[in-house]
């Protein structure tokens, strides 16, 4: 069993992904999709007048920050137009898709941070009432329901908080606990970059390969922007229990078979 | 087992509709709540700039002409926001709630129109391109798996058509199916007004029953607006072999309970 990890839209092919998830399944191969969608929640937060807010915590994080107001539109973007367009697409395949987002069933439990530290201009600044948290626990019972019965869970970044509130994850974590949580033989996490590369500029520098002793070094040495969370959701799943995690390049011809082969960066 | 349905929030007490699911839960009546939502659709297509645009069919329905464009907020707003919103307050009542479209696993198979018929000025105009549809199948193996599991599904009025694309379906018409599809013990569909009344105007003007071989004749007779989709529903659910349907009020202190005592229009 795997768990593939999909951006929302920006830089990976849906429609390949979509047909190779369909080929890996006539083949036996169960799998779990969960999906990102900052592109969409961008655009649609725009056009609803609630321009997106991003803040860099101490440690170099890009967060965003999410308000209630925000958070409902999250919900509305996330659980509702990115996961569902999804499931039409891989219906449309024949892959018999099942979109839940962490509220349903409990699926995925997790706890508000409540506020964020955010640098600006060199100063630490508290901000408060936000909606992000951490993943803290699967529900595989309900995934295990579905795979046994054919669907193909498709998951949204959203956990269910203490109060039931819900909570905007990172995709890349709700993938990394959920291939731990399911003893997944893989975690694969498709990007728009072939990988880690040294230079982040060059996508001829792909490192092929990170020993899983070595991950964390290779984090502080090489990843920027959205591949440090991508790294440490790797060194997550691995300490959960899963036994490989590949970053791979979403824009190929088949992305998750390619992947599955050791193209991208494998970590093991 | 029961189907109630009920409004996106206008008008109808989500917060009491949700605690009356909860104590009926514990008392170990399983049940399935299919939403609306088109309060929440107006003003979320109107804020992102496509406001909504509605016709009068030939027969007197009105009727949401749904391009692609609308389709995918219709997708967003329903799936998404009305539909989460609802498991996040379910969950807060205890309830194990788990939200669904009918795209999800095939839950509820439609057929799509393709073009309205709509009534402008007396004269026949054809809209093409239209996302409508009307509700042909129910994957009913998916929500028994749910109920014996626990969980208490909830429904967005949408239906997954021959090309995998989700389809505007409307929410009578979907909880009608469902209930016919499980046999449900009752369906129980709550709106912001008592019941079928004799005189739209007047809310003591309640008919506390009709007899299942006049439904017609009192739809004829006394719907207007929405309550002859309801009725048609009432119908359609009976002949799918629901043994009673009650048109009930969504305002009171606990609405299911209430219905199932009898209070609204019982039609059996």
């Amino acid at each position: 069993m795997l768990v593939v990890k999909v951006g929302g839209s920006g830089g990976v092919d849906l429609e390949r992904v979509c047909r190779d998830v369909a080929r890996l399944l006539k083949r036996g191969t169960k799998l779990v999709l969960v999906h990102g969608g900052s592109r969409e929640m961008d655009e649609i937060s725009q056009r609803l007048g609630c321009p997106p807010r991003f803040v860099t915590t101490p440690s170099g994080f890009k967060s965003r920050y999410t308000d209630r107001g925000t958070l409902e539109i999250f919900v509305m973007v996330m659980a509702g137009r990115v996961n569902k367009l999804l499931v039409e697409r891989l219906q449309a395949h024949g892959v018999n898709a099942l979109g839940l987002s962490g509220l349903d069933g409990g699926l995925v439990r997790g706890r508000r941070k409540g506020t964020i530290i955010a640098l600006e201009n060199g100063k630490k600044r508290v901000l408060r009432g936000d909606y992000g948290g951490t993943v803290e626990e699967v529900n595989t019972s309900l995934l295990r329901l579905l795979l046994a019965e054919g669907y193909t869970p498709v998951v949204a970044p959203l956990a269910i908080g203490e109060e039931s509130e819900p909570l905007n994850v990172d995709g890349d974590r709700v993938a990394a606990a959920l291939a731990g949580a399911l003893e997944a033989e893989a975690l694969i996490i498709l990007s728009n970059v072939p990988g880690l590369l040294k230079d982040p500029a060059d996508e001829d520098s792909l490192i092929p390969k990170v020993p899983r002793a070595e991950a964390r070094r290779y984090l502080e040495r090489y990843a920027q922007g959205r591949m440090k969370k991508k790294l440490l959701s790797a060194i997550e799943a691995l300490k959960g229990g899963v036994r490989r995690v590949v970053l791979a390049d979403g824009r190929t011809e088949t992305p998750i078979s390619r992947a599955l082969e050791g193209q991208g960066t494998l970590i093991e």
